[in-house]
């Protein structure tokens, strides 16, 4: 595969290049432009590129640091923003005709701070329509596709953000998770993905998807450079820890009680655990994240299109169109029961997460699928690529807990992506345990 | 009115004669069984009363209150409880064909607190089926008859509370409130009626109608007598407060905004603040009130039921068959944003409460409607009784603050009720003006 620039380089290394003055935030800038400019006629990563602003916006970085004004590890480097999170002044379609011609007035809370923190926005990124569907090729503007494999999705809903950072077209991405949708383009990218804790980065100036369940994410090249930017975008001002997670236990949960997986993924991400402390953990019942999922993700998103339903139908893809209808049928009575199971899953992680201090799985069931397929085979049974992608991240989302997918290894020249979920408030242990394997 | 032996008579001044020697708990407990065989053929307010048990209890009491072992100001007091709230020993029907054989094994833990107290238990009162309606005249053991008028309903769900105390077979009784169902049967039967904050008494052991609207409440003669089993039921430790209510700010609310309301009731309930510091206050949004708790009230009642209505549909009334029905028709995504509204108003309730000590606005739109009737005519206009029943109590379930309804004067020989809301944590100050007014 053709990459850019950043393909490897992370942004820890660059801001040390940046810092000894043997590059130039204008220089960054000016190789991620290039890079989508070579790359994204295939990779379709891109829905806006903003040329001359990134570029001023970098001079001004260059011109901050050579002043001695250091805003921090994010100063400079140059990151692109998935197309359902609002940039002033550049278009935000949400992946959607309905937004079509919509230019963003303001910037997303998440956007400010990346700001505040020195990144130079240099453009944004393909998202599912509304982000409402885990593979990234259902859009206006049509699929992302997997720089591995041009004929593959990239996942979604954060498509673009994966195959970008993948490419090597910018060493930082911002995408969105609300049942993977950061994991899963991360995981079948090859790059890391990391969703925190619920809340702890503003969602003001996102596109909502399903309110209790929609998540800020970041997609880079390592777990340290997610760390980095997820301080940044949470706004956290102590002294990071400087956690190596050498002793952490780790509990590895068998992904068939979620959802069928490809046993060959599972080898590939329980393989990447050799030489950790890893011991088995076990659900006692997959159906409460199943059901809570599934009930409240439909619920909410139908709340946030009825109208728009509605008036123009016809502005969607069949895709989203269809199964927003889908979820108009989920009835109240049964989304209370949703929120009752979705209390009850949260003791149990809370349960599993305190005999060990991180839990392990693979990210996704299966390797990245061809654009447009929507079922597949796993183990002889037929399934929905969907479900397929979404049941191994999903519950984490339920659960409101952080999680990061890292590259495990590839499967037929596809990446493989191994997932670990952490306690909140201990995403430092999580990132570091990480590090260990897909640093 | 024909009534019984506590028709005049406070918890407090019982306690009084009780310790003075003047009476005994088995006197007063001899007393609530006569009047209730003297009553309850025509009024049908009790389901099932125990009359050894509660004589039983009785001579414990005094042997205690003989011993100088003294449990508060309900020791030796007779209480009746709701019958959807569970007694040991007794039969639990909840109103209901379903649990016509049911006979409770455990005390519901606010029963456990009575019987803490002191309390002694005589019999089980009418509910409205399920506690699914706030007429109490749709019961599988037949329609509770108001006191005033016994072609009249009692007003429920707590119906036979509401009659128990009203006609002096008893001076207290626990009722369950989720849209109403103290304060209307309080109103409507001329009786104090009180609902704390959400939360403040626990429900375990109450049969659900709506978990997130759910209150247990109690009716007695006089906001005080509220006040000191509130402090049992609530296991409120601290002393008492000294709270007068002398210069409590009232902010009175038009009923029409909620519901359209019968004048002669509004003005009846209004001129019962005359003399106390009343200014006009404003509901800015009514309509998040209706909304919120139509949604959630019918999504979660469907939601305790669905199965049970699936395979024994026989076994309800018509009515809440019906209902229930209904109730399953509204969508997630509805509930969803009944949610929405319900945060929204529990905000616009925040600062109504912020600019004065109390909100005050009649009880119920109308007085008590002839047993059966199921529509109405207000100002010329039709509407439901159910809705002109619970328009002007619910929102405050649904807000979650404590509400008294006070008896206000009558019409045409039929109480009206004047209802007070508080802030949570200020129940001395709510149930203290409520003293000025129906003490």
């Amino acid at each position: 595969m053709t990459q850019g620039f950043f393909a490897e380089l992370t942004t820890t290394e660059l801001a040390g290049r940046l810092r000894a003055g043997e590059t130039s935030a204008v220089e960054l800038t000016r190789a991620a432009l290039r890079a989508i400019a070579e790359l994204d006629g295939e990779l379709n990563a891109f829905t806006a590129v903003d040329r001359d602003g990134a570029v001023k916006a970098a001079e001004k970085a260059d011109a901050e640091l050579a002043e001695g004004l250091d805003r921090g590890p994010l100063h400079g480097i140059p990151v692109a923003v998935k197309d359902i999170i609002e940039v002033a002044g550049l278009p935000t379609t949400m992946g959607s005709a309905h937004f079509a011609d919509h230019v963003s007035t303001s910037d997303a809370e998440c956007v400010r701070r990346l700001r505040a923190g020195g990144a130079v926005l240099v453009g944004k990124t393909t998202t599912h329509e509304f982000a409402f569907g885990p593979t990234g090729d259902s859009a206006h503007g049509g699929p992302s596709r997997n720089p591995h494999d041009t004929t593959r999705i990239t996942g979604g809903s954060s498509g673009g953000s994966g195959a970008a950072v993948a490419a090597g077209m910018v060493p930082l991405a911002l995408g969105t998770d609300t049942g993977g949708s950061v994991r899963i383009p991360a995981a079948l990218c090859g790059v890391v993905g990391f969703k925190p804790a619920f809340g702890a980065i503003p969602v003001d100036g996102v596109f909502p998807l399903a309110q209790s369940l929609d998540h800020v994410g970041v997609l880079a090249r390592s777990p340290q450079d997610c760390r980095a930017a997820y301080r940044v975008l949470a706004g956290l001002r102590d002294a990071p820890s400087r956690e190596r997670g050498e002793t952490a236990t780790i509990g590895w949960l068998d992904p068939d009680l979620l959802h069928p997986a490809d046993p060959e993924v599972t080898r590939i991400a329980r393989a990447a655990l050799d030489g950790l402390t890893v011991r088995e953990a076990e659900i006692r019942d997959p159906e409460l994240a199943r059901g809570a999922y599934q009930g409240i993700q439909a619920s909410e998103a139908y709340a946030n299109h009825a109208e728009r339903l509605a008036e123009h139908p016809e502005l969607y893809t069949d895709d989203v169109r269809d199964r927003l209808r889908a979820s108009a049928r989920i009835a109240g009575w049964q989304h209370v029961r949703a929120l009752a199971a979705r209390d009850r899953w949260r003791r149990e992680v809370g349960e599993l997460l305190s005999r060990v201090d991180l839990l392990a799985l693979p990210t996704t069931c299966v390797t990245a699928t061809e654009v447009g397929r929507r079922e597949i085979t796993i183990g002889g049974t037929g399934t929905r690529v969907f479900t397929a992608l979404l049941g191994l991240t999903s519950p984490w989302n339920v659960a409101g807990v952080p999680a990061v997918s890292v590259p495990a290894g590839a499967l037929g020249g596809l990446p493989v992506g191994l997932q670990l979920v952490g306690r909140p408030g201990q995403e430092d242990l999580l990132l570091a345990v990480a590090a260990r394997i897909g640093g």
